[in-house]
């Protein structure tokens, strides 16, 4: 239905229009509270360098948001009442991964919105091509934004090496936290039926036709989890 | 002699270059800060609107930044080297003005970034020309700025208006903090003779010619708190 609809050219009313406003919603809502975790870190960052590279990072998630938000208003949908429903979304994750030092609340911004990121940009696979196209200009990573991206990995990855203790620290809190964010995903899949419809589309075009016994959750946090692997690896610390 | 080279052409070495770089280090360095306090805030903002205002003005306040050290960087100068030398400069200041609430810590943002940066257009118009322009445009507020800016003094306005309590708790704490601010302009005067420099120039340039005992860090003060009384009265607040 959704390639019939993308086949069809403009934009028409329909079903999928609900998951992409619960998709710019959603991420758009992440994204403010990343940025506001990462400038909060500028505040207290080692040194002045690692002040201003977080807050540039700060100021490009909130770029990459402001965009986001701008594909749903593009819909005719307020912004506010975009983010509305995900309001408390990150509170039980919030209240089980309270950071104990600067850097688990740095890592915790990286790793929690980086499975957050994943997990928006596997679900924009599952709407139809032409909206896949303008979430995914605003939520992709390009290599740019990998590289301001990279300032918060980067300045994990010189504190790992220089201090093994924080590295076996940070390694051990990353699994917290990844822990919590996948049982966040999940939580979403189960209670929000426009976003697992998302991710059931996303599976289906991903999967072989015909190919027999996926489950979508399972699916999901296996896609998550291999990239949450990679980004711990590319901060030297052990997923 | 300032005048002289800005007629003269090209930039070229001289005294000046040295005012130039502390400007925009200080500038800098302050907005940064700035930014950082508008985004915490953002994050414990008692809605979303707010949260996403104050998002935004801190996002603005760092492309300000971004684009005042790329004045800096375009001398040659490495943008941390140009901020490193204010690091500690607001240091005396948060000791003195512990901010007590959510409300009162959104008013000192308000006000210290006000009165830093009605000090930094001041001490800009010191400047030869040619800089005088490449700073302006910096850290000039043009009216979509203003807009962008006034979010955070819109939020303090209707909260002041809704709680009389709240309103005088909150005049009183704007005093505190200019009186704080204007403190730190004197001893950066005080301090920096670049910046003093600066400072009489832009006396110079602003007095009539032959006008006699002019108190340069008297004017500075008198400027500055001009300018503030106008903001404490966009806000409702008793200067």
């Amino acid at each position: 239905m959704s390639e019939q609809r993308s086949s069809t050219g403009p934009t028409t009313a329909g079903a999928h229009d609900g998951a992409l406003a619960e998709l710019v919603g959603l991420a758009g809502y992440v994204e403010l509270r990343t940025f506001g975790l990462l400038a909060a870190h500028a505040v207290g960052a080692p040194d002045l360098a690692g002040a201003q590279q977080l807050a540039r990072v700060a100021g490009r998630v909130l770029r990459r948001q402001e965009e986001l938000l701008a594909v749903g208003t593009a819909q005719g949908a307020d912004e506010l009442s975009l983010m509305e429903p995900f309001r408390h979304v990150l509170d039980p994750f919030d209240e089980r991964t309270p950071a104990s030092s600067w850097w688990e609340g740095l890592l915790k911004g990286v790793v929690g919105h980086g499975v957050a990121g994943d997990l928006c940009r596997l679900l924009a696979r599952g709407l139809p091509a032409q909206d896949a196209a303008a979430v995914g200009a605003a939520i992709g990573v390009t290599d740019a934004e990998r590289e301001h991206d990279d300032a918060a990995t980067v300045l994990v990855r010189s504190a790992a090496q220089a201090d093994a203790v924080l590295a076996s620290r940070l390694a051990l809190w990353g699994r917290r936290v990844v822990g919590e964010s996948l049982t966040l995903a999940q939580t979403l899949l189960a209670q929000r039926p426009a976003l697992a419809g998302l991710a059931r589309e996303a599976a289906r075009r991903f999967h072989q036709p015909g190919e027999a016994g996926v489950d979508v959750t399972a699916w999901v946090l296996s896609e998550l989890t291999a990239e949450h692997t990679r980004r711990m690896d590319r901060m030297g610390l052990a997923a």
